[in-house]
């Protein structure tokens, strides 16, 4: 039995099964994260306004529209797990960071309930997206209440207002990503470069915020805190890029969404963006679908636009680009040069989710 | 001249006429806190994603769609003149709170923002809404990115988390605020108390939170800024009551929205909640008039709506119903114990407030 091993419990006081020995995989992690965060999650929910409160639960899998319990799951717990082992790295103590960890997703979440709003996404996590059960007005509002309340909770790990500056940081780059994902939409060129700049914005600045938090509520310096972001941002290019290689080619029953949503939905995704930037046939081809409307699409159609996305090289590419994304992400971490017995879960975790397949 | 005249400068460098003599009337007040607060907010606004900013900007009315300057203007800047008048209610020096200022701004902007989107308000500010000029996305991605960056302006003030926690309670409130208010719309009976207890969330919130922020950032102890507080969130149920007036009798030419727009809008605000509260005859005409398909709705049939909201008793309950929350708001303000010449400019921005009829 490892030595960080052991019954505990959460501040909600609900008991927590242990924490996994430092050679456990990484769904052992996640599943960890969940079990510490969650608690915290629902105190903090429960202090909202009990309207704001009944949609922002069902957004998170906790119940249904009635309010009735239900057992859904509030995602992966990704971020969550980032801050939690970016302060165990530092040598901290079990579930420090948990309201930062807390925090990260509840800012995560309130981007995807405005996100389901604005792409006008029916389903989320196998269910009904919150603005179809509840309307926009509701699902709006919970995302405005679950953004505010995120904000509130970093100071509850990290007194430092640097904390707090940090998730603020990170929400500003991931709205600014947002508004250039769904400007790529309405225009025919879009560059690698844009793509991936759109990326570190979207999805790279949280998790780097993620890490930092973590490691600010581990007790790190400013300078360590800052090499933690940037493995956290270069991990979250890879992440988004192995997500948009799922959004073409994944498991609709592992995925949550319809096969090949993504090029339904027309979005100039890192795949479809190195596909229209190669010079063969496919290319063209691919071009001229993109360019028809939307709503003449059926299956087979989708079927025939990732196989042009696919012989004309995006998913290749986009294969490479994660794991070298990847790399870096390592790199950013050896440079903390904290012990390598510490890092190990996060160097499980980067790997999985760089590689991961669903 | 006044001891506290003089040239000022603000942080931005752009120089500030005068602070206006302590016995100047309010809309000095709301002049000089708009001069203030105006390049601390344009500094903030500058920091964000260029596609955020843009939408931001139209919104607070320093440019058209392209972003050509022009000179619409951001509202009365009620919220940030509380602000500055509080910290100089304690003897603060001018331009204390400017951060807090342009933060509830912000805050309260946002509100607006998503508020349009929720009940497709095609005008603000005798200009189209943000959303009818940017779309959806582009408004709701822009309000998160003012309600993101209005938590982090406090601490320029405030370094105190008390301040942030502060604007977070507020930002809480007035969501739960807007969630009932959406909610009354598909309610047949609202009572009276429901519709004051929204209106404190929704408006007396933040316009307490203003005060208080100004107090810490004045030096307040907790014990004052609770006061300056309650006096705030009465000064602004008293402000709801008048708007509601305003939603009904107001002139379009000043209100910037049709005449009777809370009426076309059957919106369950305080002169009908108190109207169709009443036992006449007028009531129940109004209840069935509330009733009836709102397309059918023409300029007869809302000035015939109002009149029957008038004749209830709706405008008279109301317009009591405000001058006694702006009574309860002036003992809150003895209670402070500031020196009477301290608070004097408060006072009089609160009876104009609460009077006003624009």
């Amino acid at each position: 039995m490892n030595a960080a091993e052991g019954t505990d419990t959460t501040t909600a006081g609900t008991s927590v099964r242990t924490v996994p020995a430092a050679d456990a995989g990484p769904l052992a992690w996640l599943d960890h994260a969940r079990e510490v965060t969650d608690p915290v999650l629902r105190e903090a929910v429960d202090s909202l306004h009990p309207q704001a409160r009944i949609v922002v639960g069902y957004h998170l899998g906790w119940w249904d529209e009635q309010g009735r319990p239900i057992t859904a799951d509030w995602g992966k717990a990704v971020r969550p797990a980032l801050v939690l082992l970016s302060a165990q790295a530092l040598g901290a103590p079990p579930r420090t960071g948990s309201h930062c960890a807390a925090a990260v997703q509840l800012a995560h979440d309130s981007s995807l309930l405005h996100d389901d709003i604005i792409d006008r996404d029916d389903m989320r996590r196998h269910r009904p997206a919150a603005w179809r059960a509840f309307g926009v007005p509701g699902a709006l509002l919970a995302g405005d209440a679950m953004l505010a309340l995120a904000v509130s909770l970093v100071r509850h790990d990290s007194p430092s207002a640097l904390a707090t500056a940090a998730l603020n940081e990170a929400v500003q780059q991931f709205i600014g990503g947002q508004f250039e994902d769904i400007g790529f939409e309405g225009r025919a060129e879009v560059s690698l470069t844009e793509c991936t700049t759109m990326a570190a914005r979207k999805t790279g600045a949280l998790m780097g915020a993620a890490c930092r938090l973590g490691a600010l509520a581990g007790g790190a310096d400013e300078a360590r805190a800052a090499q933690l972001d940037a493995f956290g941002r270069s991990l979250g290019l890879a992440f988004q890029h192995v997500d948009d290689l799922l959004g073409i080619w994944g498991d609709p029953r592992t995925t949550g969404k319809p096969a090949g949503a993504d090029l339904h939905a027309r979005k100039k995704s890192l795949p479809v963006v190195a596909a229209l930037g190669s010079d063969g046939p496919e290319a063209a081809e691919l071009a001229e679908l993109y360019a028809r409307d939307p709503a003449t699409d059926d299956a087979d159609v989708l079927r025939h636009a990732a196989s042009l996305v696919e012989r004309a090289g995006g998913r290749h590419r986009t294969s490479g680009l994660a794991r070298r994304h990847l790399a870096e992400a390592l790199d950013h971490l050896d440079a903390t040069r904290l012990p390598a017995c510490d890092t190990r879960p996060l160097r499980t975790l980067a790997a999985w989710l760089a590689l991961r397949d669903h």
